[in-house]
C-alpha cells in the first residue's frame, strides 16, 4: 500500500527559501528509494515579499487552506522592511496558535565534537530535548500602550498560562522522558522568585505532574541558572520543559552548543492531530547571508526528519540522521558557518548521496 | 579630612554570610592603609532565618532604617524552607524597588583564560557591561490567578514598562558606553517579534535615545539571538542594555563566560543618589555548599570594589582589582569552583595580602 502525504510547503523569506529546496530534495530522494511512500507538495509563497505586494503575510483564508494537510514545512520568515511583530505574529505565531501546536519540540544534540564551542565537552555530553510551550504564556499577545506620546507613556504586556495547556505540555515532557531512556528526568524551567504569579503557578502544576510520574526524576531551576548549567554541565539535562519565552531563549543558547543554528531543528506539534503540525528549523531568514547560497541546510533537513518521525516513518528519519552524521564525519564540503566552503545545495546533495548508500 | 561612610551590611543567608566576611575584611584592610577613609558597619541579620523566627524577611521599618546609609552591602538571600517568591520579593526586590535602584550594573570580564569555558576565547574577548533595568518590567509583580483550583484555572503576569524609567536606563547605558572607550557601542536586547507591546515600546525608546547619542554605535538583537552571540562572539559586545528579566538571564549566562558566579559582581544603583544604592554579587545563597567555607569570595570582593567606585574611590577599587588579578595569575590557593582546594577565608586573606603590597 502506498502512503500518500499532502505537505504544505511555506519556504518564507531569505535563506528559508534556500534551505527548503534541500529539505524537499531529501524527501524526493527518500520517495525514489521507497515505493510505498509518496509526497504531494503544495507551495505557498507567503511571507514578507508577499506582504509587500499584498499587504498580508498570508491569504485571508490561509488557515482554512492549511487545514487539510498532513503536515506543514516552513523555512523561515522575516525580512528587513517588514516589522518583525507583523511578519511573525501574522504568519508563524498565527499558525502555531490557530492549529493549537502547543508543543515546540527542539532537540539539542551535538553530532561532531569540532562543532562545539565548549572546552572539554563532546558528543556524549550534549543530548537533550526541549519541550517548549508554544501557544500562550508570554506570547499571548495581550497588552497595550497607555498615554501614548506623553511623558507618562507606559506599555504593558501580559502573560497568560492556563492550567489545561500547562498540564498537557508537562504531560508531554514526562512521556518523552520515559521514551528517551537517557536519564529519566524532566527539568522544569521557572523564575518563580520574581514572576510571582505565572511561574509560581507553573511550579505548582509541575509538582502535581511529578506526583503522577514518580518513575521520572524531576528538578526545577530558575531560567537564569538554567542558562548557566547548560554551559557548565550540559550532560546533566535530558528533557527540559519551559514556557514559550524561556524555551525560545534557551533553545537558541542550546543551538550554540550543538554548533550553531545551522543544526537546530524544530517541530510545532499538535499532539492530538486535530490540526496539522508544522516543522520549521529554529533559525530565521538570515538576511545578511540570503541569496548567497551558503546557508547550512542541515537544520532544515533534520527538521524534515522530525516530520517523518511524526508521520511514523522513524526508519526514514534514522536514514536522514545517519547521512547527516556521515557528512559531518567526512567534513568534505560543509558550509561556511562550519568552516567549509561548500554551498547549500552541495551539502544537500551530499546528504542525499549518503542516504542512497 | 577623613571621609566616613556608613554602610548597612546584610549578609543574608547561606554563603552570603561567608563571603560577606571577606568583603568586610578587604574594606578593613583598605581602611588601615588609608587614614583618610573610615567605614562604619551596621549589621542586619535579615533573611530567611530571620523569617523563620519572626515571620518577616526584614523589620517593618526596615526600609526606613536603611535610608540613612551611604551604601548597602548584601550577601545573598534565599534558603530551602522559605519560598523564593517570599524571601526575594520581601527583601532583595523590595529594596531595589523602594530605593529606586533602577540600574543593575553587572560587569562581565574574564580575568584569567583558564577560567573560561569557551574554546578559542581569551581575556581580551570577554569584557562587557550589562545595564539591566532593575525596578519594573517583568518584575512589576502585577498579576493574579483566576478560577483557582478548577480545571479552568489560569495565571496572568503583567510586565510594566514606563517611558520615564526606560529612558533613564538607556541614558545611563549610553553615558557608560561613552566613558568606557571600548567599542563606543550600546547593544539593546529586545524580543519585539513576540512581545508585541512591551518590547516594541522598548525598541521605540531605544531608537529615540540613539538619535540623541549619535556618537555611539547601536545595535538591537532579540534576546534569543543575544544569548547565542554572547557565546559565539563575546568580543563584539561593549555595553548591553536589557530589561529586568532579560538582564537577569543574560548576566547569569555572562557569568559562565567569566568563570562562573564566583566572579559575578553587581550593583543596584540609584544614580540620582536620592536613596542608598545596594551592592550585591550575582550569586545566590548556594545552600548546597553553605557552611563548608568553600564559597568563592571574589564576586563579593569585586562587588565591594563597585561600591568604592560608586563612592568615588576608584583608586581603591583599582587596588582591589589588581589584587584579584594577581591571585588568579598565581593560582596558589583558589576555591573548588576554580579547581583549587582553598577556603573562602584563605582566598580573602590572599587578596588582602596582595592589596597591602
Ligand atoms: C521568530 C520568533 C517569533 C520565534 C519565536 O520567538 O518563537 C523564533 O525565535 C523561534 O524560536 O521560533
Ligand atoms: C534572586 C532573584 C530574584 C534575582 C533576580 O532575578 O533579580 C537574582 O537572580 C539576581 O539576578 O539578582
Amino acid at each position: 500500500m502506498v502512503k500518500t502525504y499532502k505537505i504544505a510547503v511555506i519556504p518564507g523569506d531569505g535563506i528559508g527559501i534556500e534551505v527548503m529546496q534541500e529539505g524537499i530534495k531529501v524527501l524526493n530522494t527518500l520517495e525514489k528509494l521507497n515505493k510505498d511512500i509518496k509526497f504531494i507538495f503544495d507551495w505557498y509563497d507567503w511571507g514578507c515579499e508577499y506582504y509587500l505586494t499584498t499587504g498580508k503575510m498570508m491569504d485571508d483564508d490561509g488557515i482554512e487552506k492549511l487545514k487539510s494537510y498532513d503536515a506543514i514545512l516552513l523555512g523561515a520568515v522575516g525580512f528587513p522592511g517588514v516589522p518583525d511583530h507583523i511578519s511573525l505574529r501574522d504568519l508563524l505565531l498565527k499558525i502555531r496558535q490557530e492549529f493549537n501546536q502547543y508543543i515546540n519540540l527542539r532537540p539539542i544534540k551535538l553530532l561532531a565534537e569540532e562543532d562545539c564551542p565548549l572546552k572539554n565537552k563532546g558528543v556524549k555530553d550534549i543530548d537533550m530535548v526541549f519541550v517548549r510551550e508554544n501557544t500562550e504564556g508570554e506570547y499571548a499577545g495581550v497588552g497595550g500602550i497607555q498615554r501614548e506620546g506623553t511623558e507618562e507613556e507606559l506599555a504593558i504586556q501580559t502573560s497568560v498560562f492556563t492550567r489545561k495547556n500547562t498540564e498537557k505540555v508537562m504531560e508531554y515532557a514526562f512521556r518523552l522522558a520515559k521514551s528517551r531512556n537517557k536519564l529519566n528526568k524532566v527539568t522544569s524551567v521557572t523564575k518563580s522568585n520574581a514572576l510571582n504569579y505565572s511561574m509560581v503557578f507553573w511550579d505548582k502544576i509541575f509538582k502535581e505532574k511529578a506526583e503522577q510520574h514518580k518513575d521520572i526524576k524531576t528538578e526545577t531551576f530558575h531560567v537564569d541558572a538554567t542558562s548557566m548549567y547548560m554551559i557548565q554541565r550540559p550532560e546533566s539535562f535530558d528533557v527540559v520543559v519551559a514556557s514559550n519565552l524561556f524555551g525560545d531563549i534557551l533553545t537558541d543558547l542550546g543551538a550554540t552548543l550543538q554548533g550553531g543554528l545551522g543544526f537546530a531543528a524544530g517541530a510545532n506539534i499538535n499532539p492530538e492531530r486535530e490540526y496539522p503540525s508544522m516543522f520549521e528549523p529554529v533559525h530565521g531568514s538570515a538576511p545578511e547571508i540570503a541569496g548567497k547560497g551558503i546557508a547550512n541546510p542541515i537544520a532544515m533537513i533534520w527538521t524534515v526528519k522530525m516530520m517523518l518521525d511524526f508521520l511514523e516513518h522513524e526508519d526514514l528519519g534514522q536514514k536522514i540522521m545517519g547521512a547527516i552524521e556521515e557528512i559531518l564525519k567526512d567534513r568534505k564540503k560543509l558550509t561556511p558557518d562550519l568552516g567549509g566552503n561548500g554551498t547549500t545545495s552541495e551539502v544537500g546533495d551530499m546528504i542525499c548521496e549518503a542516504i542512497k548508500k
